[in-house]
C-alpha cells in the first residue's frame, strides 16, 4: 500500500511557528510528514516523494513537471500567505489540485491594531503622552484641540477583502458613514456591509479617516500620490496598512510633515527602514515596524486553518477557511515574500 | 403677566462652551435668561430673580431658604455634572423640584478614548513608535513579544454607570469575557449587558484588561492599593479613567514601575500635574492630562441634553436624558469640583 | 427593637405567580413578609401594620392620611404594572419614598410576540396554513404574491417606552428603516437607537409595518381612527400591541375587512371577548386574546425586579429596575387594572 | 471580429422573473442575448452558438462535447440554483470555465421566514388565532400554557450553508445558544459565528427549537427518522426548510400528531401535495407550500447576482457573490430540479 506523503515546506516560517503541538498531530494524522525548516526543501528530496505526496504545505516551487509527477496530489497550502509564481496555477486548476492559503489569519490582529491606530490619530493617545513626558500636556478641552472624535466620522476603506471587512466589523459600534474604494468587487459585496461603494476620489474627498489594506498589483503601484493626498480633508487621517507599494511613500511623507494630514504607517518601502532613515524623525507620523499583523495568535491560527482545510480535503470535501489561488488574480500579485517571520 | 426666568450661573463653564446657537436659541424660548459666566451669580442677583425663576441651569447655591423664596422653581440642572452639596436635595424632592445634570454627556467620548488606551497598552502603539523614534524597533513577531490581542481577552469594568457601560457596547465586537463590579448596581443590569457581575477580588484576579470608572465617594477612597495590583496578573492593563482619589496612586505607579503591570492614567491626584512630578518619567504607564472627556462635541451635548429636558419639563413631562440627583447617594459623593473646563 | 414589615397586597396577581421560591426567600431576608393574596388587604390589618411597614409590594390604597401613619415606609412596589389613582404619589415624593413598578418585565415577551406577528402578517403564515388545511395552498412565486419582506421594510413605531424599544432592538438584524412617534420623549432618545423621530402623520404614510405601544392618557383616547388608517399604505401592517383604546376599534376593523390593510391585535375594547363579536370572523386580522406579555418567565421576572430594586432600597441606594412613578405622568394614565392575571 | 454571445437557458425561470430592466440592460451590455424561455434550447441552436458562446445563464446540458466546442466560454451560471448532473464540472475546471450559481439569494427569504414559523411555533400565533376564531380563546398566563420563549431557547441548526448563517444572523438579538452539525465543515466557521459544533444527537437532545436546512445529498436522505425525533425534548419545534428528502416524512408527522414535538414544514415529498393527503389535517402541524424562499425580491436577486458576477468575469475577475461548483460535492448532490417556479 502507498503512503501518504505530507512535504513541509514552510520558510519564512517554521512549523512550531504556526502550529502548536494540538495541531501539529492533527496534521501527522492526515500522513507521513516531511519538514524541510531551515532551507527550501532540496529538489532530491522533493522529487524522490512527489510520487506518494498528498499535501505540500509550504512554498516548493511546483511547476507542471513536477506537478505531471505528483499524481495524488490534493493540495498546495501556501503558509507565507501571499501567492507567489513559482506554482502553475492553471495546472492545478486542471488537475484539480487546490491551491491555498489563510490568509485571513492575519486579518483579526491587523484589524484591531488598525483601529488602535486610528484611534490614536484621532484623540491625540501618543501625542498627549509625549508632551506630557516634555511637561507641556494640555487639559481638558483644550488638550483635544487637534483632536476629533472617531466616532460618527466619516470613514474611509481602500481595499475591501478580509482585512477591511473585519475593521469593518470592529467599527460597528462607532456608527461611522463608511465609503469603501475596491475595483474588483461588485457593489453588492460593499453594500451588505452597509458600506457604500465610492470612487477613489470621493472617498477620499469626504473621508476623515482612510484605512488602506489593498494588495499592490501589477495596476495600481503607487496609484495613492500627492494628487491623492491633496484631495483630503485638512487634518485627516491616513492609515497604510498592507503595501508600501501601494503608494508614493516620499508623496505620504511630506503631507504629514506639512501638517496637511495625519498619517500612520505600519509598512515601509525597504524593510528594516535604514538607522538614519528621515521617516524617523517625521512630525505627524504614527510608526510601526510591519507589526500589527505578526502576532502569535496569528501565526498559530495560519497553521490551525490550514490543517484544518487539509482535513477536509482529505475527506473529499472542499476547502472552507483558506483563501483559493485564481490563475487570473494570482498571476496579478506582485508581494514580495516577507523577509520577517 | 408674571415672567418666566431662567437663572444661567455655570460656572466652571460658560454658556458659549455647552450651547451651540440653536441650542441657545432653544432656551431662549424658554423663559427670560439672566446670566452670569465670570462669576457665581451674586447673592443679591439671585434672590431679586427668585421669585420668577422656573429653570436654574448651573450650580447655584439652593439652600431650603432659597428654595422657600422659589415657589414657581421646577428644575435645577447641573451643567458641571457633578451634584454638589449646595442643594439641598432633600427640599427639592419634597417640593417636586427636579435636580438633574447632562453627565452622560461625556460617557461616549470618555468611553472612546478608555478603549483606544487600552488597545494602546495591549499593541504596545504607543511604545513601538517610540522605539522607532529610537532606533531600536523590533518587526513582525518579534515586535510583538510584550504584546498581546484585546480581542477576547478577559476584561473587568469597575463602576457600571454610564461610562462602563458605553464602554461595554464599544468593544462587543472584541468578544470579550466581561467581569463587572459595582456595589450600587443589581445583578440584573450587569446581566442584561452579556456581563457578568462579580466580586472586585474576582475581577481583579481574572481579567487582562482593567477599567476604572468608579465615582469617588465617602466609602471608596483609595479602594485600589498596593493589595489590589498585586491580586492581577502579570502584564495586564490596567486603566484609570474617573477619578484618581478611588485608587492609591503611588502604589498604582509602582506597579506599573516594577513591571508588574501595565497602567494608562487620565487623571491625577492634583492637576495641573508638577513640573518635576516623577509619574512624568514613570515607565510602563501611558498619560493623558484629564482630557479624555472634554471634547467640543461632548461640551454641546451638556447643553443640548439640558434643554431638551428642560423642555420637557416645562410641559409638565419628566426628564428623559439628564441623570437625577438622589437625595441618598448624592450626599455620598465626593468629587471635588472640576477646575479645568 | 422594631420589626420591619413587608406588606403584600398582590392582587390581581399571586405571590406565588411572580416569585420562585428563591426570589420569595430574598423577600423574606427582607423583613416580616405579611400577606394578602385571595383579597385586597383588609383596612384594619393594614392599619395595624403600618407604622412597622418598610416595604409595600402591591395595590394597596396609599392616601396621604396613610402614609403619615407609616413614618418608616419606603416605597411602594407596584405589581400590577400600571399606575393607579389609589396612590398620594406627590405625598410620596415629599417623604421620600419610592413608587415604582417592574412593568418592564413585560416588554421582553410583548415584543417577541409583536416580532412573531408582524412576520406573520408580512409573510403569511397563518393565512397560508389555512389555505393549505382548507385545500388551496399556492405554491413558490403564486403563493408570495400578497406577501412583503419585513427585511427592509419601513416600520413605524407608536409609543416608545420599553416595549418599543425592546422591539427595535429585535428587529436590527432585519435592517428597517425606523420611525418613532412619541410626544413624550425627546429627538435624542429615539435618535440613539438609530430611529427616526417622526410626526404621527408621516409614519403612517411611510410605513409598511406600524407597530402600537402607546400607553392610554387622558389626552390619546381613541387617536388612532379612520383618517389615520387612511394615511396607511394599502396593504401595509397595523399591530396594536398596548391597549385597545388608543384606536377607535371599529374603525381598525373596518380598515382590515375592506382590504385596505391587515391587522393584528392582542388587546381588545373589552375582555373577554363576547362569543357573538364580530372580530372573530373579521377577514384580514390576526387575533390574540392579550397573552403576548403574559408568559410564566414575565410574572418572574416581575417578582424579581421587585426584590432585587427593594434590596436597593434597603441598602440606602436608589432602585435600578423598576420605572418610578411621577406625579405628574402618574395621573394622566388613563389604564384600567388588568382583570386577568 | 468575433462575437460575444450570451446564451440565456433559465427554465424553470425566466428571464424577465430573475431581472429588473436595468440589471437585464446590464445583461445585455456584455454580448449579444440569445433566449429561450419556453422550452430548454433546442440542440440546434446551442450548437450553431457554441463557438461564441462566452456566458450560459441557465440549465443547459454541458457535457464535455460542448465544451470542446466553447472554446471562448468563460461561465456557466446556473439560475435554478442547484447543480444538476448535466454539466461535466471536472472538464470545466481543467478549461477554467466557471460553474456558478447565486443559490444564496434565497438566503434571507427563507430565513425570514424560519424565524416567522419558529416563533409561531414557540407563541402559538397560528394556534391563537384558530382558537380565537373558534370562539375557545384563553386569555394571559392561561393562553400561555403551550409556549415557550423564543428568546434565550437553546437553538441547534442542522446544515450551516448560507441558509443557516442567515437565520444565525437574525435571531442574534434573542441571545439564544445556538448548536450546529455539519459534517461538511470544520469547527472553526461554525465557532466563529458564535456557535457551538456538536453531533447531531446532541443537538437533538438539547435544542428547543431545530431548524432543518441540510441539502440532500447521496448519503443523507432520510437521516432525520422517528429515532432522532424521539430524542427531542418533548414540545420542541423542528422546522424542516430545506429538502424533504432528508427527513421520514411519515415518521415526522407521526412525532407531531402524537404531540410529541411541534413542527413546521415548507418542503413535502411531493408537490403539489394531492387533495386528500393526511399531512392536510395533521395537528401539531405549521404547513407552507414551497413558498418560503420564491418570494419576487428573492428572484430579481439571483438575477441581479448573476449578472455582477459575470460582470467581473469578462474583466477577468474572479465571481464573488455566486457559489461555485466544486466537481466533488456537486456529484454527491440529489436536488431534483424545481418544477414550480
Amino acid at each position: 500500500m502507498s503512503r501518504n506523503i505530507i512535504l513541509v515546506d514552510p520558510l519564512p516560517r517554521t512549523l512550531d511557528l504556526i502550529m502548536e503541538p494540538s495541531v501539529r498531530a492533527r496534521l501527522e494524522a492526515l500522513g507521513e510528514v516531511i519538514v524541510s525548516e531551515d532551507r527550501q526543501m532540496p529538489a532530491e528530496e522533493v522529487e524522490r516523494y512527489l510520487p506518494d505526496t498528498v499535501l505540500i504545505f509550504g512554498q516548493t516551487d511546483m511547476p507542471r513537471e513536477r506537478l505531471d509527477r505528483a499524481p495524488r496530489l490534493k493540495a498546495i497550502i501556501n503558509v507565507e500567505s501571499n501567492f507567489l509564481p513559482n506554482v502553475d496555477y492553471q495546472a492545478c486548476v486542471e488537475r484539480g489540485i487546490w491551491v491555498i492559503t489563510p490568509a485571513s489569519a492575519f486579518a483579526s490582529p491587523v484589524a484591531e491594531a488598525s483601529l488602535a491606530m486610528a484611534l490614536d490619530l484621532a484623540r491625540g493617545i501618543t501625542a498627549a503622552d509625549r508632551e506630557f513626558r516634555h511637561g507641556t500636556e494640555r487639559y481638558g478641552l483644550e488638550g483635544n484641540s487637534e483632536t476629533f472624535r472617531f466616532a460618527g466620522a466619516p470613514v474611509g476603506i481602500i481595499g475591501f477583502g478580509d482585512l477591511g471587512r473585519e475593521l469593518r466589523e470592529l467599527i460597528r459600534p462607532f456608527r461611522n458613514t463608511v465609503r469603501v474604494f475596491d475595483p474588483w468587487l461588485p457593489k453588492e459585496i460593499v453594500e451588505r456591509l452597509d458600506c457604500l461603494p465610492s470612487t477613489l476620489d470621493e472617498l477620499l474627498r469626504e473621508s476623515q479617516v482612510v484605512f488602506v489594506f489593498a494588495s499592490v498589483t501589477s495596476e495600481n503601484e503607487g496609484f495613492l500620490g500627492k494628487k491623492e493626498f491633496a484631495l483630503m480633508k485638512p487634518g485627516a487621517a491616513f492609515l497604510l496598512m498592507s503595501r508600501a507599494a501601494v503608494v508614493d511613500f516620499s508623496a505620504m511623507l511630506e503631507a504629514a510633515a506639512s501638517g496637511h494630514i495625519r498619517v500612520a504607517t505600519d509598512v515601509f518601502p525597504e524593510e528594516p527602514v535604514k538607522a538614519d532613515d528621515p521617516v524617523r524623525s517625521t512630525p505627524g507620523i504614527l510608526l510601526s515596524a510591519h507589526r500589527t499583523g505578526g502576532t502569535r495568535d496569528a501565526f498559530y491560527a495560519l497553521g490551525s486553518m490550514a490543517v484544518a482545510d487539509a482535513e477536509l480535503i482529505m475527506k473529499g470535501l472542499p476547502p472552507r477557511l483558506c483563501r483559493r489561488a485564481d490563475p487570473a488574480t494570482a498571476s496579478m500579485m506582485r508581494s514580495k515574500p516577507v523577509s520577517v517571520s
